[in-house]
């Protein structure tokens, strides 16, 4: 079941100046930052209501986000979608003819286990699916 | 103030097909339709939580949507926040030197009065406000 627009994932060139921006358009400053080293993204996170804006900025030039605004500029990256069951999702949407960018959940930012649905098969939507990592 | 992530707007080809899509990706039916004649669009939404899914189908060629999907293919079109007061956060958005689409608050979707900000001066992201019409 999906229970919530968990985050929204902007891709950014300066993740400074844009902190600075979205700090100034939302009225409110960012929670945290974190490093996600395996996807190559500093990222930080703002609140709205139950949803996040999670900014990116790529760490190197491979990183998924560079090659993003390399393509198409700044702008939103992904929607994510908090879950109850990844692995149920998984199936569900493999049976009904989704395709995965990865099926095997890996360990997103903020706790959390994720999977990438394939944007040719959800209308152009980098669609994220996750599931926090329970203690 | 932004109290809400309102909506994700994503422009799609063809509506049906995509009603489709989506009500087997989250799981649920659209809870309705409506066309918006002023900006050429036929729109269905889906709810997740206090977030909805608004997909926009263009009616016509010189629809916003039609020429987004020329230029960049189907996608997330824009992100719309909730605000306590739209005419305040025109205001103070303005004076932080923020640019605006329109800034005379006009009728969108959803029983809505909204304005849209440059993706210029936000990082390449569409971003909606909305207030809603009080009866």
């Amino acid at each position: 079941m999906f229970t919530n627009v968990e985050h929204i994932g902007i891709a950014v060139r300066n993740l400074a100046a844009s902190n600075n921006l979205f700090t100034k358009l939302l009225g409110a400053e960012p929670y945290k930052s974190e490093a996600v080293e395996s996807e190559g993204v500093t990222t930080s996170f703002f609140r709205v209501n139950e949803t996040k804006i999670e900014l990116l900025e790529a760490t190197r030039p491979d990183s998924p986000i560079a090659r993003f605004i390399e393509k198409r500029g700044e702008g939103v990256h992904h929607v994510a979608f908090e879950v109850v069951d990844l692995r149920v999702e998984i199936e569900r949407l493999t049976l009904l003819g989704f395709q995965f960018l990865n099926e095997t959940p890996k360990k997103g930012a903020d706790n959390k286990l994720v999977v990438f649905l394939h944007p040719k098969s959800t209308n152009g939507v980098l669609v994220e699916l996750c599931q926090e990592i329970k203690a």
